[in-house]
């Protein structure tokens, strides 16, 4: 594949993850020949703006894939679900943000930090995780390659733009009606949002988790590739906009100091180090808005078992947490050669 | 001590704490026969609200507790360090809202439903639990009871009135900035709140744990009479303006099924379980404010241990966090008959 002619295809490209790919393909100057905005029939039409342009979005069929390279998915599990089999028989490789295809054993879960080799076996659709899965697993590997992780238990802190455009528009009219001493309206969460923690993330499981907590169990496992590594988790919206952080104690079984975690986080792909709690560094949400990086802080020894550490996590759920991370393995699937569908009958 | 003749004091009558307090003690139908209100000099002469009239608050100095029978401190470690043992001396029993006592052998840490054996042997101060700590111990004591608990890993979302007034007044004035396209101006906090989550309250420690953190570490071990009960914490303050919430996962010597911990918990006194996921029942913070009760949902096996649970722990942060809490040990201080102070000269 000559990168000269490279095309791609943004779907779902007027939503807030979809309007920050095109941002994200344009900031990093993603070699592309050509892009394509994608959306639903509603959508169609409308202008999104891409390169200092504007790109006129257009209807997403079962024919939109033909002689495009890489479709990178953001439209929600039922789309994805329906019409990424359309682009792998097509020959494009999909990059897809929602949950549809994360546990599908034909799929790579990639965070190009921590399990770029699984880009290899792709069969035409590859999974990006879940945004507070990815920024876990960024700080977790490091950690795990040296001292070997045992158990996580993980509480969030997410932001509503994890959950889309309406529900940034939700936190912020919430917050106008209780200043004007209005009720506020919840439609997009059960409950309101503004000024309140909601221990309520993606629909509830038969054994009380949440889906977004078992997702944090199960993927964190396939993107590590390390059935031993345990998590539990507890996932807390909370009236952020951008940002989601996260208090993550871990158990290793070698020890690691926390200057020793510090140091090996220092040197690791995708992660920014802000522990300095004498000067008050640590990592916040509204910091690490618009940035690419992971943040990890608060560093410290867990001293109620023998090799325990906490930290603070904290990542722009748009960007590392979808958007960037999805462009990273649409860069690497071009860096490795690894373009193309071998075999257009495995989702068939 | 004959109640018709009971003088209660609040010191630190103005604060958020202190407003809260006397509309406790109004609410509950405190036995008193004469409230007088205390703050520091520059208060002095305005008036509080309480009873359907109002109290002019009085200058605190060392001779404001002749004749008081109880005197609840909540205006600062400073203040209470240097004036409640004048009011013990003075063989006036204080209720302590600030950190300065809280650790001292020479004073019991107690919440009522926890621990109010430990009121037997107070020396004139008692001191009341941080927040955090107090809505965690309620929740903890029933299962401890039934399955001796071994180690707490608790994350916090704190809300800003766990600071004070200025710390609303702050949250409130962000958000507007914000709204008005204006920086907004961190005051209270280090940097901004509106929108943002603060892994960071009250001082950094030797340890790179905050002060709050080892609050939760120690004063559970005291509360609870138990030494071995391991407690790790990340304390959060969130943009919600009353209700601390808790993710709290425990691990115990027993086996408890979520089942169990729910019945237990049910019966617990000060407790309301509200955990059905099915149909979005769990506690939340803007449900909690102005309740007397601790809330437990949430409650779910953690399988990653032998014996785990994971629960979420809500309260309203000023009232059972602070006002009820104190006012508690008031009531039990008169039902119990333990007014008076034996010894005057512990504190001196």
């Amino acid at each position: 594949m000559s990168k000269e002619k490279l095309v791609v295809a943004v779907v779902g490209a007027t939503g807030a993850v979809g309007r920050e790919m095109l941002k994200t393909l344009e900031q990093r100057a993603f070699p592309a020949h050509k892009v394509i905005a994608l959306a639903s029939a509603r959508s169609a039409g409308t202008r999104v703006p891409f390169n200092g342009t504007e790109l006129t979005v257009q209807e997403l069929t079962e024919e939109s894939f033909e002689g495009v390279d890489i479709a990178i998915f953001s439209a929600g599990g039922s789309t994805s679900e329906k019409f990424a089999p359309f682009a792998a028989k097509a020959g494009c490789v999909v990059v897809d943000n929602s949950s549809a295809w994360r546990m599908d054993k034909r799929c790579p879960l990639v965070v190009p930090e921590v399990n770029p080799q699984d880009l290899e076996w792709h069969n035409g659709i590859i999974a990006n995780p879940n945004c507070s899965t990815i920024q876990m697993v960024v700080a977790l590997k490091p950690l795990h390659d040296a001292a070997k992780i045992k158990r996580v238990v993980v509480s969030t802190y997410q932001a509503v733009s994890g959950t889309g455009q309406k529900a940034i528009d939700e936190l912020e009219s919430q917050v106008r009606q209780l200043f004007n001493m209005q009720q506020p309206e919840p439609k997009v969460y059960p409950y309101q949002i503004a000024f309140n923690a909601l221990p309520h993330i993606d629909v509830f499981l038969d054994n009380d988790y949440t889906k977004e907590e078992m997702k944090m169990v199960h993927e964190t496992v396939k993107i590590m590739g390390d059935e031993s590594i345990k998590v539990t988790a507890t996932a807390v919206r909370i009236p952020v906009f951008y940002g989601h952080s996260e208090s993550v104690n871990i158990e290793t079984e070698k020890k690691l100091t926390p200057a020793q975690a510090r140091a090996i986080l220092t040197q690791a792909p995708g992660i920014t180090v802000l522990d300095n709690p004498k000067e008050k560094i640590y990592p916040m949400a509204i910091e690490a808005t618009g940035e690419d990086a992971t943040f990890v802080g608060r560093i410290r020894e867990d001293e109620t078992i023998e090799n325990g550490l906490n930290m603070w996590v904290v990542a722009d759920n748009i960007r590392k947490g979808a958007a960037l991370n999805a462009v990273q393995i649409a860069e690497m699937l071009i860096e490795r050669d690894l373009l193309g569908v071998k075999d257009t009958t495995v989702f068939q």
